[in-house]
């Protein structure tokens, strides 16, 4: 049996899955003579095709990251500069061939691989560093630079990339702009709209966007590369990015903190953006089931090592502060552990006080979602934004329809919720015994219902790709969504740029839209 | 006589000004019967017609900041509802007549008030708050909310908008978001693409975007308010901002430090970066001659001071840190400073110890424009961004051939340099003594051909607005204008919206790039 991402087994083709897409027949199937012409214009190292393709490496760049998509390109294209990507891309327009930019392929919402046919054109092999200014922290380098192996370069000069992600050691810069990443420090951070000070973009037509501004401010026309950031590969292809690299602040503290209800974690967090708003660079919220599973499946660093602190709490706190000197900042930090404990807001809590210490602190968060993964084969995840105090209710409500229903126990193990509460972000991973389209769109249409009550968002940080494209109109109006198909049809005419992904279908765009209106009538007994 | 802004002479229409630009003749002229239609929609006190209003009132809508600009409205309408600006764009654009989107006015490039003959549709009567939720920060208003009325209601919160500016008491969020406003603190808070959650916009045919999303992560497809973040009214009407407000810090310390030559305040921003990473806010710099014109003028606060440290430099640094803890934060500012004298980076420096004494350091820099527009009827403005190693040399260059063309002492007094380095930000102002647009020009073209050398800003926050729309190109590549005015037809075919703007005409924009390729041959010797 050939097994898929995370030693599951493969997951059949999306073709095969799906019943709401159909494969659109303007596109053209790929013949030899295409296979030609790109051979005439790449190395021969740049073009991957099954037959002659380790089954292994050629299987990674059709399958997701949740292993729950899976595609089929005839060939594999690997560019190594960005007229590479502009004679492509020329090429597939001019004939109607559908392409899948594919960066990382760390895509959490089914964006970065092909649906049906699509061809994978992958920045793989775009990986050097253009220029970086040790006085500016600008960074210009290709799309397909490794996040880890950027800030490894930049931590000689001091500097680290504005974005941390558990997936740093796969993800690439392009498409971590692509998709406008977020992760675990952006309320440090903030978003890469504000630390993106330009792009290189080809259009689908071959047009390149030369964008590559190292300036903190130019206010010079349209700010179009913004319109790109977050466009998930349907607008144009990135090829290179220029961003604000950040100073390192050596001064880390790593603190675990136990709450006895979510009401405590939301005052703990007012408090600490209070006393620690410079430096606190992550709060991340995990619940107890989630440390159990920490524990069960043994992914904690150290292997099999004990909970840091008492675990009877309801609730815990991976928080993380970053500052310039580390006396000031122990300090800091220990004045707030005990303002917590003296106003009964916290009830445990301690300091890793060793590099040994802050990584096995932080490995209860960073290995759940694996470890989750372990109890299911067939998970479903959320990646949610909401008001902070209503976060965590999601989850109970969750569950408590989901024992209604007897989906708990039968169908799916648990309801997991952790994540970037401190920028109004909560993950749900809910591991599924079965694999069913049938039982997803239930619990999709559960949670994006209950969503709609507080305007919350169907996608914080994962992006909507495929996954989440009937659900677009659950948070955006249907204006909008026509705004943006505008702008699409603009860029990308022949509709050759990550086919299928981002827009729902022409019905699921109104169903969005009346179950808005159904919660709203409910909402104010109309 | 009537007097413009700043005491002077008001200045001419700026049809009779311009040779560059022609009415547009697809623009319809108003007459009664338009008006008619605006009093059926609008209440009274939203309509002003110059015969009826007192002329100091209705002049400060048609004039610009610098009093360098002036338009001629037969009418100013001040909706006070998103959906009363609906009704009148929709009725301009049936009738093809042009508008002027107007916030506070404040406009530094005269982006603001007609060209000709355009209608002001202001913001002025929009000054609702319509939400602020003090957990997270989120803050939702009226685009005509006053920046510093908005700060002080945030204060009791413990919150600031993550913007300030000189002009923070007359402009208007909206304005300041339309304009992707910068000023002096962007270097701590980033910039406004960053820093806006949401906008409410209205399209110039009436369709409203309804997208005041309050959630720091929304990854929900394209990010279209951040195409009209900076866009300058040119692509639609912005009549509400959602923003997330930042912490007060209160333990503020403000510093005047000397330096004997502008590669010295590069060394000591280099070292404050390390330093004072997550507290510094501002680091301003102002050369020798500023000082001497804030001295001779005498706009220092208090009136008359004397400068708080030897002025003797060449170059004055203010610098602001704004922390939690008042005895840390005192103790990282003293020990920068002294590390600054102990390695020969500072000649000389002072912390201000009061509020009172922070007021008066700063006035030094705030105090500076409005000093320098005194000493000669008719300034010349400039908002480049460069790196910062070469930021001040223009400043230099400028004076030295302007010697040589004889300029100096008979056309203009002096070229002042100064503002945001710790942004890659620099003013020029040349205060002259003529109102030539031969003169201007001629200096336009010497400092943006300079400019071009090191791929710089011509606009790094002011926008582009009518002043500068002749040099877009030479920042910009003509690829990328025309990729920006193909948006511009589709959200605004009949060009209804604050039109001159932004866009160099035809010939303008392929002079831009000739002069690009000039300068590159000329360094490359080819």
């Amino acid at each position: 049996m050939v097994l898929g991402k995370h030693g599951f087994a493969l997951t059949p083709l999306t073709a095969d899955k799906t019943t709401r897409l159909q494969r659109n027949a303007q596109y053209k199937q790929i013949e030899q003579a295409d296979i030609a012409y790109f051979r005439s214009i790449l190395p021969e190292s740049s073009i991957l095709e099954e037959s002659s393709c380790p089954q292994d490496t050629y299987l990674a760049f059709l399958t997701d990251w949740y292993n729950l998509y899976r595609g089929s390109s005839a060939v594999v294209l690997l560019p190594t500069t960005t007229d590479q990507v502009l004679a492509i891309l020329k090429y597939c327009n001019d004939h109607h061939i559908a392409v899948v930019p594919q960066s990382g392929n760390t895509s959490a919402s089914g964006g970065s691989v092909p649906v049906f046919d699509e061809i994978v054109v992958s920045t793989k092999k775009m990986e050097n560093i253009r220029s970086f200014d040790p006085l500016s922290g600008a960074l210009v380098c290709d799309a397909g630079c490794n996040l880890e192996t950027l800030d490894t370069y930049l931590a000689q000069y001091g500097y680290q990339i504005p974005l941390d992600l558990p997936a740093k050691h796969l993800c690439r810069i392009g498409g971590n702009a692509a998709t406008n990443a977020g992760g675990i420090r952006q309320m440090r951070f903030g978003n890469l709209h504000g630390s993106i000070m330009g792009l290189e973009v080809v259009l689908a037509d071959g047009t390149v966007l030369d964008n590559l501004s190292t300036m903190r401010k130019d206010n010079t026309g349209y700010h179009l590369k913004n319109l790109f950031i977050g466009s998930e590969g349907t607008l144009g292809y990135i090829t290179a990015v220029s961003i604000q690299a950040v100073r390192v602040r050596p001064a880390v503290n790593v603190l675990m903190i136990g709450f006895p209800s979510y009401d405590h974690v939301v005052k703990a967090y007012d408090l600490c953006k209070k006393r620690l708003s410079e430096t606190i660079s992550a709060f991340e919220v995990l619940d107890q089931d989630s440390v159990r599973c920490v524990q069960q499946v043994g992914f904690q660093v150290p292997e099999g090592s004990p909970f840091p602190i008492s675990s009877d709490e309801a609730f815990y706190v991976v928080m993380e502060t970053a500052g310039s000197i580390e006396e000031d900042e122990k300090k800091r930090v220990q004045n707030f552990l005990d303002e917590l404990r003296s106003s009964d807001i916290a009830t445990d809590g301690a300091i890793a006080t060793t590099a040994e210490a802050r990584e096995s602190f932080w490995s209860w968060r960073t290995k759940l979602p694996p470890s989750i993964v372990q109890t299911g084969p067939h998970s479903i995840h959320f990646d949610i934004s909401m008001p902070i105090p209503k976060l965590y209710q999601v989850v109970y409500d969750t569950r408590e329809w989901m024992n209604k229903q007897g989906i708990i126990g039968r169908d799916v193990v648990a309801v997991y919720g952790y994540g970037h509460v401190g920028d109004g972000n909560l993950h749900l991973t809910i591991p599924a015994l079965i694999d069913s389209e049938e039982l997803r769109e239930k619990i999709d249409e559960f949670i994006y219902t209950w969503l709609t009550q507080y305007s919350g968002s169907v996608s914080a940080e994962h992006g909507i790709g495929l996954m989440k494209a009937p659900y677009l109109t659950y948070t955006k109006s249907v204006t909008m969504v026509n705004q943006m198909q505008r702008i699409k049809n603009m860029f990308d005419p022949n509709g050759i740029l990550n086919p299928y992904k981002v827009f729902p279908q022409e019905h699921e765009l109104l169903e969005g839209q009346a179950v808005k209106r159904r919660v709203q009538a409910a909402r104010c007994g109309c």
